[in-house]
């Protein structure tokens, strides 16, 4: 019998929690695993000896399912980056205390990039040192941008709330007669994965988003101004979707002296909500979709919650029945229509400090669109709608 | 057998549809009513002869229920006010001439504070000039702001869509350890309603929203920055929920220059966001929730839908049964637990160009929360989840 710990950390996602639990009902099963100790705020919760037995929290089944609907990490998070051992062994001897105090030799780690790297570091480093406790990554992340996977839990449901909202939207913005420009800002500082995503709206039939921009094209504000002004022209409400990260000619946006030379504290949507005013004289306004995107959970997609709950099972699968460190779980599209994907491991070292891009070739010719294979992509991940539990008319989650 | 016609006007609603549907129903009922004309773009479509045959569009039952759950203004909306006639007949004789050309002996009005005074207008301009034409007003506002009507449609759906999404954000904004300060404005430019249902995540335990900011109370920056600070070392991640209209000493706040003497071109919150940064040296971010708080179906309040659909029927029958013009539909409530409410009308005259603030009394003294007796009175309007259909992973919705 062992003991085994599970974290969270990065920025939230509507997925996350059904990751852990994943993590926790398979290791549940598992015979051979006594505790399943549940790390707070990260891997923090390790080196402060912050844990809570997440048996005596998660007792039954009905548990288990309000955990999967509830949003952000139930754990608490952090943004703790681990430092080479070379430079500093200190964290790791702390947490290898604190793993061998509680009889811990499996650390499952749910999180972005930057948790990635901590996985690599420690499987790494309890390697060398000839230590057997097992490293798995589980990865979660609305930017979708890890790289080996198809896509990441949490990115379906940050998907499906922006389709949900910018569709609510378009339906708002086009009831007057005159012309109008909506600029929506999605979050993504380096990939236009949900920028991207807002295509989703034209699977029922609709012609918006008008306009995508996206961090992986160059933007032209002068090439953006004649593109908005056609479309003002066709369409009369206009919805333009522009991800926080766009690149100018000139690098990327400062928000403190912007592009066009203004001082600027706001996000881009704001910037190009003035600038787009200043130059075509109509009603313009700009929709930073903020914390929603990624905390949404009452409109998360059924698809990413099981799959996140998958992922968190295969994770303690691949360590139980294959032996396995230093590997975070990957999905694989085995096939679109029908959508099929099989779940996978790849090594987290390959993972790491890497970004994955939204593909060049999904982007228009203008730099102004996405292309219908991205939809086709897009589309399976967003399918199903979980069922809340509702009490005073709002839903009811569950707190560790 | 006659003809009567319908309109929608001002700023869309999640509700507004569902009060179309309501006089649709109702209408189609009544054997002497004929043609059932939706008007285009409010009372502009009147002018302009741009009518639909709402019996040629809404074929079925499940088209009535499609049209109930999709948000903003089927019909289109408009920003007209209507001069009075003492200034220039020329609006009314194009009205009336369209109204006599295709039989319409009625004239039903969906909107807020400006369309009520077109209602007010048409129906004192017919009875002076002793034209059988009647006129009946439907409240619809977020805001709710009319008076002499407990609520108005659209404001129970726009509270759900506010305390589903501001409990979401509270578990987002607290998987952190550090101090960090969460400003989420809110629409209401003169009425503080909306921005005080914030209090209804309270409902299920939450002690958040821990500051709460109404322009019916004087906003002081010094006072705001002493409530932070309290509220950070006690919650350690604090919401603050503020509203567009907050009043400063001074006057409203000036997009311009604004309270500060900072040059600014964003809204309250993003401003608030800057000062408190300056002031409180930790983690500042501000979300304008915008167009989505009138626009979200997704999260309707069923309670808000079916009294917009009553409340389109009751409009009818005042005409049909009670031979009435230059009334608006209006809700009293009769008891609050259990909540029931009685449909009534009250004189549009009164309604129209007024505004209903928040009352003072549910205002705390330091003028930094609300109390529970808001919390009660909010309670009731947000019950109820509508069922939506979904294809493609998004809602469908109706389309006129």
């Amino acid at each position: 019998m062992y003991n085994i710990a599970v974290a969270q950390s990065g920025g939230p996602t509507v997925a996350i929690n059904s990751s852990l639990a994943g993590v926790f009902t398979q290791a549940a099963k598992d015979s051979n695993i006594d505790i399943i100790y549940g790390s707070r705020n990260g891997i923090e919760g390790i080196i402060n000896d912050n844990l809570v037995n997440l048996k005596d929290v998660i007792k039954n089944e009905s548990d288990t399912e309000l955990l999967m609907h509830t949003p952000a990490s139930a754990l608490g998070s952090c943004r703790f980056k681990l430092k080479d051992y070379s430079d500093s062994e200190d964290d790791y001897l702390k947490i290898l205390n604190i793993f061998q105090k509680h009889n811990i030799h499996a650390f499952f780690y749910i999180g972005g990039n930057d948790s990635m790297d901590t996985v690599y570091k420690l499987d790494k480093y309890f390697k060398e040192k000839n230590i057997d406790i097992k490293v798995i990554g589980v990865p979660k992340t609305v930017d979708n941008d890890l790289p080996l996977t198809d896509h990441t839990p949490g990115f379906g449901s940050a998907a499906k709330f922006l389709a949900v909202t910018l569709q609510e939207i378009l339906y708002d913005i086009r009831v007057y007669t005159i012309p109008a420009v909506t600029i929506v800002e999605v979050m993504g500082r380096d990939a236009g994965w949900l920028t991207a995503a807002s295509c989703l709206i034209r699977a029922n039939g609709e012609t918006a988003p008008h306009l995508i921009y996206l961090p992986e094209s160059t933007f032209s504000p002068e090439k953006y101004l004649e593109d908005v002004k056609k479309a003002v022209e066709l369409h009369t409400a206009v919805l333009v979707v522009v991800s926080e990260g766009i690149h100018f000619p000139g690098g990327t946006y400062d928000t403190k002296t912007d592009a066009f030379g203004h001082i600027q504290n706001a996000g881009i949507g704001k910037m190009l909500e003035n600038y787009t005013k200043e130059n075509l004289k109509c009603k313009v306004r700009s929709i930073e979709l903020n914390l929603p995107q990624r905390c949404a959970s009452h409109t998360a997609s059924l698809t990413d919650l099981k799959e996140a709950k998958l992922a968190g099972e295969a994770a303690v699968l691949a360590c139980t029945k294959e032996n396995k460190s230093g590997v975070m779980i990957a999905f694989t599209r085995v096939s679109n229509t029908p959508y099929k994907i099989e779940i996978t491991d790849v090594p987290v070292g390959k993972v790491a400090n890497k970004e994955r891009k939204f593909p060049v070739e999904w982007i228009t010719k203008e730099g102004n669109d996405v292309t219908n294979d991205a939809l086709n992509f897009f589309l399976p991940l967003i399918q199903g709608e979980p069922k809340l539990e509702y009490k005073n008319g709002i839903p009811v989650y569950f707190k560790i």
